[in-house]
């Protein structure tokens, strides 16, 4: 374990140093930790002796029967048996469940996952989401990117699907069938972990979804919600450096305007090219305080609004916006986002097919200027980039959200869907006991999927008692297995 | 309703006159009412003037983003506002699952669906499931049936998602997004209504499933299951008139080894061509005890053994045989079964992709030969007609069913799976209370789908109670809606 700790910090220095270049888009990242293009070797040579690594033998298409759905790939999956009880003892299964990112990285971000497992005596099995780390269908990355034909079998619900086969076969090699499974998921993963128990309740016993925004779809939670709360965590923090925020849109717009002003922008914002808008400052300033907002690495709210703030009320305000980013994000020059959609990047794929997320603001709701969600530019762009266009709708109707609370109280059990209320994620998250088993648990000062990260001795007792109530329900559930 | 009631009596008049060709395989038929051809035309005529026949335009694939997913296809369905209360006193919307039939057929055998609706002032909504009827991708039955691409898309997932995309559309158009749904299916749409309840419980509020063999799939229920129940039917009827049919095989086998063996099996047996082999007679005869086992329609158990017994103990037991058989079916020429697979019976592709439900028996164990259930051959034929080999274990993975009280007594509501237990089928079906919202309604006396058919002034006692409770049960789910 230690060894294992070790790892992990060292992980997340190797985290914290690069995340920068973490961010390529404005459009808040949807993670258990944000996409930075890590070299996967890096983690694979950093997995402890516990963990083995395998690969499954696992079918494209698990609902349709056309000869290429009978074709197959190799998903990767990872066990550490460490802690485990065996077969014989009903010893849990702790399943990790996959995300929009390299399974590899998510052993070393989510250490709550081998305290969960140290304590229940569980079998940790880790398993890759099709489409991503080296899980790819076709062969390759290159193949399996290729185009919308390609692509088109990554989707959540043959995701779904995999973990349902993939789990069923493990247990009968490791002739498990009687223990339980216990999901657990972050993020994207957490929706996945609450889909799977609500789906598979068969194969799944229970789910613990950290930070699982699953009512963030058309029709069901307001499209501003995300950039209320970044506004609010800023606001909370220092009401003087939510206003700086606030006001500089209008001063880079008033500047943009002058003679030169792209230019005395650029150089303002230190940005490493010249800026061809404002929008690309906006969207790359917006981008990092999501990224501020939502993880809050190393105390980064409190790190941008000081500096911002003791600067005085009488500085320049885009000095001011400009201390706070340095204070945070160091000296170097400031990478201008690109706001498109990435044909390499497997999220905006599934944004652009169903897992389609409304978010946008209004005038005046927010620190932000006014960008509503814009269903039509959307499309047009996934079209262009994949070839695609966003089924908006099919996402609560395939899993649901409306009334959630009505049609889960009577329907379903055993789902703990953590939050924190300052990850601007939590505006699309469960904040609601809906029954006896199905129950909230939420904490005032939690951000994006903390209490799944590995602990620390520094951890503050919210959210060490956060970790605790889990625990103590997850050993309810285990307690009332048969 | 009148005016109703004596188009289903015409049908039911149909149906029976014609039950002899409606049996084309050996293989027990999973459908409400047997598989035989009538027109359609000859049902969309009958359909009374408060049915309203629609079509929706579909999804061809709800799972993947390739671009032919993208397709549509027009899927029929038949709506009867007759009943309704309307969109703003919460009137349910009772939804019959269109199975492996065509809809309007459906209208007509299910009667106590249109009793159920005028119960509780309920909009009635019939939905064809896709590749039966007209409901047809590709555009006609030709096309859709051509080839493994393109039955392809021929799953329960898929029909499941279909239902779920047209009724919240549905709802939506009908501004009836509050209105309680209930679905309602017997047989296959008995176990899609029990799935469609599990999957997509925001969508459908209550199921019930009526004689619905979920558990039928492999390592879940003995192979046996079904001809076990076709015995002991025959057996409970008449023990002599069990014991004739159980001795006949072995005469049929002495006769064929004689001189002329064949030809004088043909002889005895009236076939409308010269038998080829003894199996063909003997899946003939099987396929028949099938059908008067799970229909019993006209009482025909009794018809016959009361024909067979009535020969007395010293008459030859082919005679016998034959007097039982001519006494069901009449006298007309025995058209002998074919046991093959057929290209364009879609429960055929079905029983060949996901929905693999192993029949056969051993030796003694019931009324049959020797028979088990040969996946290696079965599959030799699936992949010879169709092109495509059955995922013998899909279904459970997908579906569930194993450990169900388990599994369920901890998650999910409102169903009810309504069982008569001289329907072979129930021998794959649920019987016992899961909870107090998933529970067991079964007679000792009733056969497949009993309680669905339209209720008449001579049903029995029993059948009368059923369907009362089940119509107490519902009132009851209905009564705790919010």
């Amino acid at each position: 374990m230690t060894q294992t700790l070790l790892h992990i910090l060292a992980l997340l220095l190797v985290l914290i140093g690069t995340f920068v270049t973490a961010i390529r888009s404005s459009r808040p990242t949807l993670s258990i930790l944000s996409n930075e293009p890590f070299s996967y070797a890096e983690y694979d040579n950093l997995l402890g002796p516990d963990f083995e690594v395998f690969n499954y033998t696992q079918t494209l298409d698990h609902f349709n029967f056309k000869p290429e759905s009978y074709m197959t790939f190799q998903q990767r999956y990872i066990m550490n048996f460490k802690y485990w009880g065996g077969c014989n003892t009903s010893s849990p299964i702790f399943v990790y469940m996959g995300a929009e990112i390299d399974v590899t990285k998510l052993v070393f971000i989510s250490g709550f996952f081998q305290i969960l497992s140290s304590r229940f005596k569980g079998l940790m099995v880790y398993i890759e989401h099709r489409y991503y780390g080296t899980s790819m269908p076709f062969g390759s990355k290159e193949e399996a990117y290729k185009d919308a034909n390609n692509l088109g079998f990554f989707s959540s619900e043959q995701a779904l699907a995999d973990y349902a086969q993939l789990i069923t076969s493990l247990k009968q090699s490791l002739s498990a069938q009687n223990c339980p499974v216990i999901a657990v998921g972050g993020s994207y993963g957490g929706m996945l972990a609450t889909w799977f128990r609500l789906k598979y309740p068969h194969i799944v016993y229970g789910a613990l979804a950290a930070s699982a925004p699953i009512l963030y779809f058309e029709g069901l939670t307001p499209e501003n919600g995300y950039a209320v709360v970044v506004s609010n965590d800023f606001n909370s923090t220092s009401e003087s450096c939510y206003k700086t925020i606030r006001e500089s849109w209008y001063e880079i717009d008033r500047v943009a305007d002058q003679p030169n002003g792209l230019l005395n922008l650029s150089k303002m914002f230190n940005t490493c090219l010249p800026l061809n808008t404002t929008q690309e400052l906006k969207d790359s300033l917006e981008s990092r305080y999501n990224y501020i907002a939502q993880y809050n690495y190393n105390n980064s709210l409190h790190k941008f609004c000081n500096a911002s703030d003791a600067l005085g009320n009488e500085t320049y305000v885009l000095s001011k916006v400009m201390a706070g980013y340095n204070a945070v994000f160091g000296q170097r020059c400031n990478m201008v986002i690109n706001e498109g959609l990435s044909k390499d990047f497997g999220w905006d794929w599934q944004s652009c097919t169903e897992m389609v997320m409304p978010m946008g603001r209004g005038e005046n709701d927010t620190m932000f200027q006014a960008k509503p969600f814009d269903i039509i530019n959307f499309t047009k762009q996934c079209e262009l980039v994949f070839g695609v266009t966003p089924r908006l709708y099919w996402a609560p109707i395939e899993f649901g959200g409306y009334d959630i609370k009505q049609v889960l109280s009577k329907f379903g059990s055993n789902i703990i869907f953590s939050n924190g209320l300052r990850d601007p994620y939590c505006s699309g998250g469960v904040l609601q006991n809906i029954s006896d088993s199905i129950i909230a648990i939420y904490t005032q000062e939690g951000h994006h999927c903390w209490d799944l990260h590995t602990p620390t001795a520094s951890d503050p007792d919210w959210l060490v008692a956060q970790r605790t109530t889990e625990i103590k329900v997850v050993e309810e559930w285990l307690a009332a297995y048969i």
